[in-house]
């Protein structure tokens, strides 16, 4: 056998890599994307340089200076004047004492300062994380019937959140967090906004009883069942709270530079909504306040940790959901600034240092803690340069608690209704579901599973079939890699798409195939029987008489890997195409899946003469073969057909 | 601005197919790759065609001829002496009285000639399936003490089974059994063959008590547990039974030719036995028997069935997974013989036709049937031509239970053992396992994974594992597509991996990746940091001053397929490139991808002349920039640096 040219140059058959190498690879694209030791090397003081990796802080602080703690301070009081509205709210949305609210936002900014890459996150709590906390918790142990123990099992879920987050880090896990997709988040952001406003009508008729479940219909249920609890005077209130709330979110939007009216807005409410409170005496014309709040900073909590093997299933769930949730929140926002201001942050050291917050945190006293959306917009509009921004908070926090705690004890929970709604607008998305509705309706499924899971079934129902969807469609895309059949593009050695680019023209008797990646076990058979069909096709297209198809040339340029079963397939699919008079080439394989080939001794079987490094040289050579076969046919019999 | 070279052809802008167009033709690649209706379109008479296509006896029985019968009635005949011993053998296997064994391949072998599309399967029970239904069953209700309802229920399994197998079958959803990898398939067998084997120690011994476990553990600890019911008389028989079955199976080996050597053997041990357990009053020596055996036909079983909700779950997991398993096994052993005899076999009808003999078994006596490897190739080998193999056994079945059933009675079960060992024998791949070792070490987890399952474990769980395994490779292999550098080959215009091709040389400046496939959700966090590495470190390499890659260019001609999160990581990277002052080229985007670049507007923010045909017209056009930026660099300030 010769090639009908001699080809600049040969593919390469070189011995595979042995299989240490290819582990080795294999696993830094899997865990160590990033390559985050390779500044180590060549470094003079390598110690020195891995603690700062670990460790940021070392690495920002000696360059810190005054200039840059001007910024971070107004950042900082404006993130305080935030949190600590924001604190009582969330906690009350998890059925969770207001002053633990407060108390989250003290130690958690702390050790985020010390462990954290991004320059712009404020942390605090979270409206979803909080609620889905509180959903999975009550299923167990009613907050009203026993709220130590209620309280208690919170910590613990936050215990178990913060060692999950931070082995996800330290076993660079991160990749758990990517099958959070954005059309998941939005539809599960979007159903949890709808729901948690719902929710607030419990505060704005002023309701005592409500319901313990999320989804739209049981709120709204209740909200009507205990129609004879409502208060127009606390209806009232609200509405006047939540216009001015709306007021200053819509000067924002206006004119982005006065983003502190609406940075300030919550803590004005609760300021007016607590004086006014105190001076008319709401609490006997039906405005509900906050209640009594201790004095001082978080207390220990080890001793209310509880692992009791009857709740522990629970804490587990909660723990290890809420936990992923709220990672990938942080690290999204967080990743987006760093995209803006055009530094990296590392996805595993990110998760470590939300793991290490959430463990000081269960032990302080404080719940689930992250870095919300809206905190670190008003962080990062507010000018902060560095992490000190949440040092500043938890000052400011810490202050509040030694000195002003009791004063908040007079906040109306109406206030607080107005303030998390307002919150919760911004986050329903309806712009952007139809976006994914022009662009792909795949994702915007999966964004409705989302949506509609959480508003009618419940939250962590909802989360997982979004999940469950959006990873069906990556096994379903690993199960049905796209093929198309090429043509030569009139006047150039490309060859394309024949239904992309319609100029571009089959060659008779040669039918090019691009396949697409991976061949798996998953699509060996649909890709055998799809190949078989291009080839009847064929037949029909040209009307041929008998065979028209007389080489197969399979461009596997775009397979980035093949399995056993693939190797096989591709084997047996060469038997199959010979009975049939059919010659098979191989053109352009990748390194791994030539690796494999030679393994498997598919190369020898095959023999080295089919493998080709393009299709413009695979044609020429199959255009020899035909001319030759031209010859021998006016001597021969037909090849049997295609069935 | 303008390029630098006006290329021959331009990128295809095409606005993008309406959503009806590309479902249609996702709808078709995902559930009918085969196009199973294209036949029917331009066909005089489509309703003869389309009963033809469905009930595929209509169209291979009007062609039959007596020829062909002479070669399926001896091919029947052979599988006929197959199915009598194996049948009462794998009863015996699944706790299942003996008779049920031998009609189930009475009424299933007719069932499939009228449905199947295989001409070499041959219908039979199972080893794997038959203990696998038996162990799940077992978890609810023992076979000794509850003898009738144990029955009904392994009945009710089969029901469901056959519900399931038709179900999948009609919604075109043979996509399941592809989730069954090769690898998965021969560690199975192989755990489960060694599993039966042992478990056969009792019929060797003579026992009368055992586990009901299958785990290699459970099952000698048994053996050893009741060794003072050991027989010796029992061992020596079936030493020289498996003696005498092993040597048909060496001379087989030896010479394909006396395959019917090995084919007969079971039927003369069985009858050698018998005979021998006659004369020689076997019972009485500790050689125990099968047992009474009734004349007559399959009885009705419909009124046995059992949907009772205790026994449901237990059922339902059992058919389910049985289910399953049996048609991966048949479809599998289909689609080989079509291979090689080169006719092809539907898989979605497949289904459907042991979904319909699985229904019609169960109302019949019968227990789950498939196309079973072992018999089916004996009939292969024996020269059958069509299914009339399976209705000539059949009717051998029908008049051996109408005529001698009561004289199987005197088989010794440790002939059965043997029978049953033999058969294992063949299952156990170690050689596969060690090629699948040699190739893909993860190919060769994933068997492991199935065969340590099984034989420490459960077969359920060992299987779940084992599938487990496979689809967190293909998960993985979404979240980490490979991405590879390009160069120029020598004195061409080709673009090849430089790890590949060392010869392949980069372009000062400019920077080409080749991306894998697809762009998803699950890989944009990790395919931008890896591309950021590439740019680091491709300034490292070439140990430039400040900036050296000022044009990236992603081939993307192997993504089949991109959703919205990956489109948005596209546009992210680019404005973090353009920051670093570097600009992006995309060459040659598939159809699919270009569409939804063009519906999300991506193609308008980056700008047409950033998208190229192919790599080389790229680097033409990056080159003619780069000249251009050299000139104004001696005038401007350089670009910032990249992080």
């Amino acid at each position: 056998m010769s090639n009908s040219q001699e080809s600049v140059h040969k593919v390469n058959f070189a011995p595979p890599r042995v299989f240490t190498a290819t582990f080795k690879s294999h696993a830094k694209e899997t865990l160590f994307p990033d390559d985050p030791f390779k500044q180590f090397k060549n470094e003079k003081r390598p110690i020195k340089k891995a603690v700062q990796y670990f460790v940021p802080i070392f690495e920002w602080l000696p360059k810190y200076n005054l200039k840059l703690f001007r910024y971070d301070l107004l950042a900082g009081i404006t993130i305080t004047s935030l949190a600590i509205p924001q604190g009582i709210s969330y906690a009350k949305l998890g059925d969770i004492p207001p002053i633990v609210g407060l108390y989250s936002s003290f130690v958690p900014p702390l050790i985020y300062a010390i462990f954290g890459s991004s320059k712009h996150i404020a942390i605090g709590t979270v409206a979803a994380a909080s609620l889905l906390l509180a959903a999975t918790i009550r299923e167990k142990v009613s907050p009203d019937a026993e709220p130590k123990l209620y309280l208690s099992l919170v910590f613990t879920a936050t215990l178990i959140t913060g060692i999950f987050q931070s082995l996800l880090g330290f076993l660079r896990l991160g990749i758990v967090v990517d099958f959070l997709s954005h059309s998941t988040i939005v539809g599960f952001m979007s159903g949890t906004a709808i729901i948690i406003c719902l929710q607030q009508l419990k505060g704005f008729f002023g309701l005592t009883k409500f319901t313990t479940k999320t989804d739209v219909i049981s709120v709204l249920h209740a909200v009507f069942k205990y129609r004879e609890e409502w208060r127009w005077e606390s209806a009232v209130v609200g509405l006047i709270f939540l216009a001015f709330l709306l007021f200053a979110r819509y000067l924002k939007k206006r004119n982005p530079k006065l983003f502190w009216v609406s940075a300030i807005a919550p803590m004005v409410t609760v300021v007016v909504g607590g004086l006014f409170a105190y001076l008319a005496h709401g609490e006997n014309h039906g405005i509900r306040i906050v209640g009594h709040l201790n004095r001082g900073i978080n207390p220990l909590s080890i001793k209310d940790l509880n692992f009791e093997s009857q709740y522990l299933p629970v804490t587990l769930k909660a723990g290890v959901i809420t936990g992923i949730l709220a990672m990938a929140e942080g690290i999204a926002i967080g990743r987006s600034f760093a995209t803006l201001k055009n530094y990296q942050t590392d996805g595993n050291k990110e998760m470590i240092a939300f793991g290490m917050m959430n463990i000081a945190g269960s032990l302080t006293s404080c719940y689930l803690t992250t870095g919300p959306f809206s905190k670190s917009a008003v962080n990062f509009n507010a000018g902060c340069r560095t992490a000190m921004s949440n040092i500043v908070m938890a000052i400011g926090m810490m202050l509040t608690l030694l000195l002003l705690a009791p004063l908040f004890s007079y906040t109306p929970l109406v206030a607080l209704s107005a303030i998390i709604m307002t919150a919760m607008f911004g986050l329903i998305d309806y712009e952007e579901a139809y976006r994914l509705f022009k662009v792909d309706k795949f994702d915007f499924c999966i964004c409705m599973a989302a949506f509609f899971g959480v508003t009618f079934i419940t939250m962590d129902v909802g989360l997982l079939m979004s999940v469950g969807l959006a990873i069906l469609r990556a096994l379903l895309y690993v199960a049905r890699p796209a093929t198309c059949k090429l043509g030569n593009m009139p006047d150039s050695s490309l060859y394309r798409d024949i239904e992309q680019y319609p100029m571009a023209t089959g060659i008779p008797g040669i039918l090019i195939l691009k396949l697409g990646s991976p061949i798996y076990f998953a699509n060996c058979s649909y890709l055998k029987e799809r190949i078989m069909r291009w080839i009847r096709d064929e037949a029909d297209i040209t009307n041929a008489k008998v065979n028209e198809v007389e080489h197969l040339l399979l461009d596997i340029g775009g397979v980035s890997t093949i399995d056993m079963t693939g190797i096989e397939t591709l084997q047996e699919l060469r038997r199959t195409l010979e009975i049939n008079g059919i010659k098979m080439g191989i053109v352009n394989p990748r390194m791994a899946v030539m690796e494999k080939m030679i393994l498997s001794e598919f190369v020898d079987k095959v023999g080295r003469e089919s493998f080709y490094m393009s299709v413009d040289e695979a044609v020429e050579a199959c255009r020899f073969w035909l001319q030759e076969s031209k010859v021998s046919k006016s001597d021969f019999s037909v090849h049997p057909t295609v069935v």
